[in-house]
């Protein structure tokens, strides 16, 4: 399973509004003999890429696929009936399909006298690689993820609005990389009006990489002559999260990066919008500067809204904090 | 090593402005047969105290010690006497006193013909238990660990003021505890108005531990009548950092907790006398309410205060950061 989550990483971002999974076929020995993820819109499942390369190796072996295989006829023919027709005996996978069209793989795989065992690693999958799209999938809604790089106290730019850079070129260079995994970066007009940011995906050596996530701005005002945004960015004159976030459905978008300001990180806050939480948190003091989050719909103590932390890990010399809302 | 660094811990909080030393004695085999910690000031040091549990199994033996032995007559007689006496071989201490009166200890040990090894867990011994002796001594001002608690967007409180619980009671026992180790707390005249804290160090169950530190409340205004601290705390009517650490240390205070709020915070970092910070981060979000520190000096992003991580643990769901300010 743990290759098989290797195969999805390796394709998330490149798969929307399908899920990126990820599938190794083993031999009847129990070898590993074909590897796949999920193609892009149209193209194969990760099933049948690890089945084209294990060929009549697959016979009398076993999948281990991240997601229920598909036993519905989309875009493409369903998975079940290529794993049956390769003589797959057993069928492992992590998370079950929450999807009624798709759903039900596992029964009919079980019909054709395969083996199936499902829920090995499910949490992994079901937080990492496809955590955005099971939201999706159960919601309607993409998943959104509020990333922020902030001092220790909380501060995401100094008093005079200086802001790069807070957070190291570590985390920095983590970021680019995992805005290269996503489907759609937002920010809010003031952010486009103070940073002119490019939100691109850039590589160690500043090059754009080969998939880039479509940048998004929220607000009424006219973003300035000249601003990098202002001929690439979907513009959506909105203050309200949940029109952006139809508009992106729309769009097959299904992981989101909500990467500020603090207007706009608030009112996704105050709507119940923000789905993860990554806070970059830099050693340094500011004391004074504007704060990472305004209005979030919280008068007092115990209205605060409560997270649970799901992974610390140092980021360079930068604290990298993962979180999700308690339900 | 370990074992004489718990024999300091033991008696840490008791001995200023004497250094919290821990001593463990092994016989001729290597067995330990005396442990001891400093006593309260006028009493014997940890050297002595280990060596009368050893008594005449001392000889020929090994003493460990969290500090180089001292050679002066102060309230006790030199330390280095009695090893010499009790006819030890070996002395292995952690960190060498910078002290130039009781300096000089190593040399008359060996001087007296004992081996004398120095630097073992150097770095544990002196960020750890002696980290604020070695600050007094060194500079003559107490060491200040600036402790708060706040959320993850960097709030001590919500927009109403409430801030009762924003830490987990996990911190806050932590905390309780390590009041007990303490010589002083500072906290501003505005906290007292606003929370009437009692600051004293209490056991899980609420009840005063044995040893309390001196509460201190900086700040012109008189104290509301009623506030719990009226009677007990020691009250300087200055905005001066300097001058609250001169009249603790003329009182023997060597380490001092800050305990805020945010503008005293502020008026500390910004005269470069906040040593250490202690970071309670509750997983929550406010959105709004007061910042942790206010008017650090900072103007622009390249005069951040920049910090160095040494710790991070999670004290029940709040991550606790330990960091100190790069030099
Ligand atoms: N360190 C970091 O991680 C990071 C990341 C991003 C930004 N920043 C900093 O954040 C600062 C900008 O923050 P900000 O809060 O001023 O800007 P912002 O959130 O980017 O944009 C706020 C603007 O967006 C529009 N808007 C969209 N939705 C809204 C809503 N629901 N409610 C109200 N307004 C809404 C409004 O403008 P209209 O009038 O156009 O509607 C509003 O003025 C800059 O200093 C930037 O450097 C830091
Ligand atoms: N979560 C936590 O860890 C934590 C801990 C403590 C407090 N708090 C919160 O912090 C808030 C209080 O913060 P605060 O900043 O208002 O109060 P503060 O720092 O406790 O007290 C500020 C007052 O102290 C005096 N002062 C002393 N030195 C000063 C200096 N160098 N410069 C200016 N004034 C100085 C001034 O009053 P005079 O007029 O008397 O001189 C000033 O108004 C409360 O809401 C409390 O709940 C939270």
């Amino acid at each position: 399973m743990a290759l098989a989550i290797a195969e999805s990483e390796r394709v998330r971002g490149t798969t929307s509004p399908n899920p990126p999974v990820g599938c190794v076929v083993l031999d009847e020995h129990g070898r590993p003999v074909g590897f796949g993820g999920t193609q892009p819109p149209g193209g194969p499942h990760a099933e049948v890429m690890a089945l084209k390369e294990a060929g009549t190796r697959a016979r009398g072996g076993t999948a281990v696929v991240t997601l229920e295989p598909c036993s519905h006829f989309g875009r493409t023919p369903p998975c079940t009936e290529a794993l049956i027709e390769a003589g797959v005996k057993h069928v492992i996978h992590a998370v079950s399909d929450p999807n009624p069209d798709a759903g039900g793989g596992a029964a009919q795989l079980e019909r054709a006298g395969i083996t199936v065992t499902s829920g090995l690693l499910a949490d992994q999958v079901g937080n990492g690689p496809l955590r955005a799209w099971l939201h999706f999938a159960r919601t309607g809604r993409p998943h959104v993820t509020w990333k922020y790089a902030a001092s220790l106290d909380g501060r995401i730019a100094a008093q005079d609005g200086t802001s790069q850079w807070i957070s190291s070129e570590t985390s920095r260079k983590e970021v680019h990389a995992m805005r290269a995994k996503l489907d759609a970066i937002i920010v809010g007009t003031n952010t486009v009006k103070k940073d002119d940011p490019a939100l691109t995906a850039r590589d160690d050596d500043g090059m754009p990489l080969p998939r880039q996530p479509l940048p998004v701005v929220m607000g009424m005002s006219d973003l300035p002559d000249g601003a990098r945004l202002r001929h690439t960015a979907l513009h959506l004159r909105t203050h309200d999260p949940d029109e952006v976030l139809s508009a992106l459905a729309a769009r097959g978008v299904v992981d989101v990066l909500l990467e500020g300001g603090s207007t706009v990180a608030g009112a996704f806050l105050r709507a119940g919008r923000i789905d993860r939480v990554l806070a970059y948190i830099a050693p340094a003091i500011l004391g004074d500067g504007p704060a990472a989050i305004l209005g979030a719909g919280v008068s007092t103590i115990t209205d605060a809204v409560r997270l649970t932390v799901q992974d610390v890990t140092m980021s360079g010399p930068d604290l990298r904090i993962s979180a999700v809302p308690q339900t």
